[in-house]
């Protein structure tokens, strides 16, 4: 018989899926340079052409053996070294490659981060507002995900919730800084209020609270603002990267899971990810991306455009009278909605062809996301279009 | 606290892994040339050079978006349809690109095949002797894997064991033809009996009970063998590919899950496979791979040389008195050894520099597995080891 669990979420349509599609189809209508589709979170930079470089010269120089043949189960050895050494000399880290798993994408690296350390029926605590994602990805493994009400002033940690909330059943706590959605930065000091509870909360508990760092945007982070590798603050830190955003490869799924060389039975953790591999049909990214990933990791796609972005539509949602936090990084601006219902609100921005995504399922009802990651020249059209939504109908 | 689960898999050593890794060391003391090492199935054929121009010119042809961007979840549509309309003239199917889901290899495509149709306590049944990755591909579902033992004499199936065993708990059988380890490939007799079975049981049953065939080695099959398209003769079928062997590319990880329309829900399967993977963090091959592998459908890497091989090895094998049953397809020999206990006779192979390895984990004790993806020229050089350690030990 079919597995009743996966029948039931066919039906659960997602909301930003549904206004994507939307806006796809208006596209079809009235022509797509005129729909401001803000809704999904897609590069729109291309990569950089060092990294197609990287794949043409692979091709020409490496035996068929060596380019296509099975990597080893936890990746390439001189893959993860090359990733280890990066870390070490961009943030003072003493990583070795055997901290190092590499992973299909961050999807894949929080599959295996997840499944190290809880069993089911453990619970992981979240931080709102949150990928939605982080949803299936959690209760799939038979984990239970609680998720932290939001700090709505500054889109730090809520800590008086958190606190609160946190008990001998939690197992590890997940955080996405740059965040999706806001576009926050978790502070030095965010960081290092987090780790001092859960080293505290670990020794109440006698067991260890792991830190699962969820990190694809950490390339993103716009110019001044304090963004702290999160592993260095907590040993106990399983570090979940994607080179998606940041040399703007989503379709070539790698990343990498980095455990702190500090945590409990780090390398053995990291062997461990092989096993947790064989039961999810994992087996590592492919050859050739991981080979060209490793000669590129201290290169991004041209990222510039993304605060350019972020810039003119702050100031303009600001000017309209948006309450908004000015996002730090990523390609996402988080605004609090002109009415309540913040579905109604973005309905009705579609009269406009001003397509943003309401908030309800990233848990803060009442907001939604701009997903600025689209040309400049498209950016700066769609302000008449906020502007005449607005005033139309607020 | 880590997932003892895990933890407890390390300890359980491969035998395999332990030989290969013996076959290595021993290389690095006598040369490597001079270890007759036939311990790992991996494609000794380079990939056609046809695949690496179609990466180098999808590479100079596409935008980067489109190239590097997200596939949709369930693979690329155009690659779909590639896969379905290459099945469709190959083997007189009527698959749509709705029947086709791409995945990271046949691991991957069987980690969707499992969960689509058990839930924890099913049974799945295979077949002696298997592969037995396949146990924790299974188990760590939470379905059990109960293995019906072999037909030693021609390495088809044992149905008199089989339909002592299939119970109302059966909700699918894996059948993995050609056969890894055997080499065997099931006869459209042994297909046609298994799926009247299936049928007959899934009635008395009152639920389907699926095919699961697992292909990864359907294109090595020799000359006049007879080698059905299995899926042909039994509705329920999902088969699950991988192009690593046919293409020489398993590091690059991709393969597909292909159901049967005639299957009831078709459809709604592939798309279920698509909600799976959100929870084990699978999110489709690399685009850049996927594209190339779908201009590449109808060509395979040369692989007359596994023919080649087979028939030199079960020659001389059968002149020293061993019992073995000529395989008709993939890259492996099956022989019996020469004493009760394979994994002794395996070790003493050692001393002559032969390294094969003994089947106790395929679900076969007292045999043992040759994987000669190898050069024919070291096929050759074996012989005398293997002619010196038959006549010197038994």
């Amino acid at each position: 018989m079919l597995n009743q669990k996966y029948v039931d979420m066919l039906s659960k349509k997602s909301v930003i899926r549904e206004l994507s599609e939307y806006a796809v189809a208006r596209g079809k209508e009235i022509g797509y340079e005129n729909v401001f589709d803000y809704t999904l979170g897609n590069p729109s930079v291309p990569v950089p052409q060092r990294f197609n470089d990287s794949v043409i010269r692979l091709i020409g120089e490496k035996s068929p053996m060596d380019l296509h043949g099975y990597s080893q189960s936890l990746g390439i050895a001189e893959v993860r070294q090359a990733v280890a050494d990066s870390l070490n000399k961009r943030f003072g880290m003493n990583y070795s490659m055997n901290h190092i798993f590499m992973a299909s994408g961050a999807a894949g690296a929080l599959a295996h981060a997840f499944r190290l350390v809880t069993v089911p029926g453990d619970e992981i605590i979240t931080f709102a507002p949150f990928f939605p994602e982080y949803n299936p990805y959690v209760t799939q493994t038979g984990a239970v995900l609680t998720v932290v009400p939001p700090n709505t002033e500054n889109f730090q940690i809520n800590f008086d919730a958190f606190e609160s909330m946190i008990s001998e059943k939690t197992m590890a706590v997940l955080v996405n800084s740059p965040n999706n959605p806001s576009g926050i930065v978790y502070s030095t000091d965010t960081i290092k209020r987090l780790a001092a509870i859960l080293k505290e909360k670990s020794k109440q508990y006698g067991h260890i609270i792991y830190l699962i760092s969820d990190e694809p945007y950490r390339e993103i982070v716009f110019n001044n603002v304090d963004a702290p590798y999160i592993a260095k603050y907590y040993d106990a830190t399983i570090t979940c990267y994607s080179f998606s955003k940041s040399l703007s490869i989503p379709g070539e799924r790698i990343g990498y899971v980095a455990i702190n060389p500090a945590c409990p039975d780090a390398e053995q953790m990291i062997v461990m990810c092989g096993q947790i591999s064989r039961g999810i049909g994992h087996n590592c990214p492919a050859s050739i991306i991981q080979l060209a990933v490793a000669e590129n990791l201290d290169i991004t796609a041209d990222l510039s455009v993304y605060e350019k972005n972020m810039n003119i539509l702050n100031d303009e949602l600001k000017s309209l009278g948006f309450e908004v936090v000015k996002p730090g990084g990523t390609f996402y601006i988080f605004p609090k909605a002109l009415e309540e219902d913040a579905v109604a609100f973005c309905k009705k921005g579609t009269k406009y062809d001003f397509i943003g995504v309401p908030a309800d399922s990233f848990g803060c009802p009442g907001y939604f996301r701009l997903a600025y990651c689209i040309e400049t020249e498209k950016v700066e059209r769609s302000l008449e279009a906020i502007r005449k939504f607005v005033k139309s109908e607020y």
